[in-house]
């Protein structure tokens, strides 16, 4: 077992109408003004805006609003944010939507606390030392940006898709309430098992050590997002397999799964960030063509954790029905499996592994992934 | 799935030597006098004692000084530290040692933040509304006292063992250095063993509200408890093993395995805190002779969770299996199973029974346990 720091301090308070409660929350942290971030006016149709500011003005706390974070969130959009923030005075954000709205929040957090360009972060060339609090409420489960520190954004021009990652951004309390999920599409459903099921498995594969416990923590989480996601498909309306499904979303990307773990690494989202980034596909979406491509090209460097894989998850016994096993649930949910699947075409493979390789370098994975080596995989999706 | 409120704000310092980083954890938290806890010399002999002060020295930390804690630990000696704390002006409680150490820590920084007597907050005569910062050095895993704001005090003299559970008592940083373990017993790693299968199925078993998800985090605490056991009673000096142990231990009791879950009560630690009490039985030991004699008793109430224990953890169909083999487990790694095993007499059950339904009044279970039935699990043991 490898050396670790765990450190997650971020409350969550989950359960039905805890949105509520959102003002109380951040009056009770002392905070009386908060930038509001949402995307592009769901929740304004369904009313959640309105119980948020409502809860807002009733603890007194006063508001600048950012709205119109896309999915695959945009760079200018946080500087948009972090301009407003510095402007008016802000003491926190909070965030209103999915893992792009929580992800722009925490960039927004750090830049409106830094002098510099807040790119400078993502490229390396600063290191975070001081945020804003970030507060969050949940409409859509995949990401676990409401319980971890990480936030991914893609600059407009240059298409690079990159990522932070500090304890500063954790959020200081998330909102999930289950129910504000239930409207999530059968699509983004999909396509947000997936990406939860690649957290689980980046590291799993990966790591050269990777105690059994932690194997077993992945294997939880594997089984009940299939298990909760084939439920949601008969039932959208089932409220306990949604929120099985959002507090197994956290439990992947939270810091549990790598505790102790040595030498994993994240291959299928640095392959997958080019498709989104290039393509805007849906980030989940992306990871199904990704994953067992990637999977195929690297079960030899690991045959007996891809042999277990198969056995906890599909009581299979060999490495090959494993992986064919979860591509064939991929499919059977929706998610796309192939280039062709989403409209990507086969000629533009060295443009993508070029761009990923951008990515490679930045998170010290070039050594093992070159343009090349990613072309490979590419081809075997 | 039910509401929950999950927060965890302990930073746990993982690994080999961090021990040595504890003056300066506490100095970056800008604290210069502390109080520092320990047993009965243990760590005067390994040199545990001297690495510590020495780490405090180096970064200017002060202390204050209060040994003697004992296995089950004291409110006389609780008492002595917050009178200490008081006195000198101590910002933070530092606890070196197991479990007890750590539970009398707590109760001292509660104490030393209070008028009045610590012992209020036990009685519920009062709630903790502040508390002094604790940090630990464990020597010994089990309790998970250093990743929770729990404490178990005993009353001298009415032999009470009650306990206060606030997140304001959660060590702020916990170092958790598996080669301090690496001299445990083989008795007190079964018992330890015992006491962090006991944490898990308390819910596990009780609860009526509990997702598959906390199942399957039990019952992967459970196998890991179990596979690095026998591993370390072979082999004491298995660091992987040791450290696993360590790292699961305290997933057991940080508010994972409940999150989510409805209903679930803790009665065999209940029912063990008055064998503990009167008998100043290890903890472990007394759950070991509780555990099966509660299952037994109980399994009917629960049926289908005690059918799938028994094949999740021995791969077994019959409830009455899993619990015959789960105290076969216990004999085998030299836990006590019975009452006779720890020479506590059969005619003072009744004196047993009646000390503990005293805790489960406290705890709000005596509509569930009167003094007649913990008198008929009891006669089980």
């Amino acid at each position: 077992m490898n050396d670790f720091t765990y450190y997650n301090p971020t409350k969550i308070e989950f359960g039905k109408a805890k949105e509520n409660n959102i003002g109380l929350y951040i009056k009770e942290a002392s905070i009386k003004k908060v930038l509001l971030v949402y995307g592009e006016g769901s929740i304004k149709k369904n009313g959640l805006y309105e119980r948020v500011v409502a809860s807002l003005n009733e603890h007194g706390v006063s508001y600048e609003e950012l709205d119109g974070i896309v999915s695959n969130p945009l760079l200018s959009r946080v500087y948009d944010g972090v301009k407003i923030s510095k402007e008016s005075g802000v003491k926190a954000i909070l965030g209103v939507g999915g893992g792009s709205v929580v992800d722009s929040a925490k960039a927004i957090a750090a830049g409106a606390k830094y002098d510099g360009d807040v790119w400078d972060f993502f490229i390396n060339k600063a290191q975070i030392t001081e945020a804003l609090p970030v507060f969050t409420v949940m409409t859509l489960s995949a990401a676990a940006s409401e319980m971890n520190g990480n936030s991914v954004i893609t600059k407009d021009e240059t298409q690079q898709k990159y990522s932070i990652a500090s304890v500063l951004l954790n959020p200081r309390i998330s909102v999930v309430n289950p129910e504000l999920m239930a409207t999530v599409s059968p699509e983004y459903l999909a396509y947000s098992a997936v990406d939860i099921i690649a957290h689980s498995i980046e590291v799993y594969f990966t790591a050269n050590i990777h105690p059994d416990f932690n194997s077993r923590i992945v294997e939880s989480i594997i089984k009940t997002v299939m298990q909760t996601t084939e439920t949601l498909m008969k039932n959208p309306k089932d409220y306990d397999a949604r929120a099985e499904f959002a507090w197994v979303s956290m439990q992947a990307l939270n810091g549990l799964t790598p505790a102790g773990t040595a030498g994993g690494s994240f291959p299928n989202h640095m392959i997958e960030h080019s498709l989104s980034a290039l393509y805007n596909v849906a980030h989940g979406a992306g990871l199904a063509i990704v994953i067992p491509a990637w999977m195929k090209w690297h079960k030899s460097q690991n045959t007996k954790q891809y042999e277990r894989f198969a056995k906890e998850i599909f009581n299979e016994s060999s490495a090959d029905k494993g992986i064919e096993l979860l591509e064939a649930w991929f499919a059977k949910i929706g998610a796309p499996v192939s280039l062709g699947d989403a409209k990507i075409p086969k000629e533009d493979i060295q443009k993508i592994a070029t761009n990923a390789y951008g990515t490679a370098t930045v998170w010290g994975m070039d050594a093992d992934y070159s343009v090349e080596t990613i072309m490979e995989i590419l081809e075997k999706a």
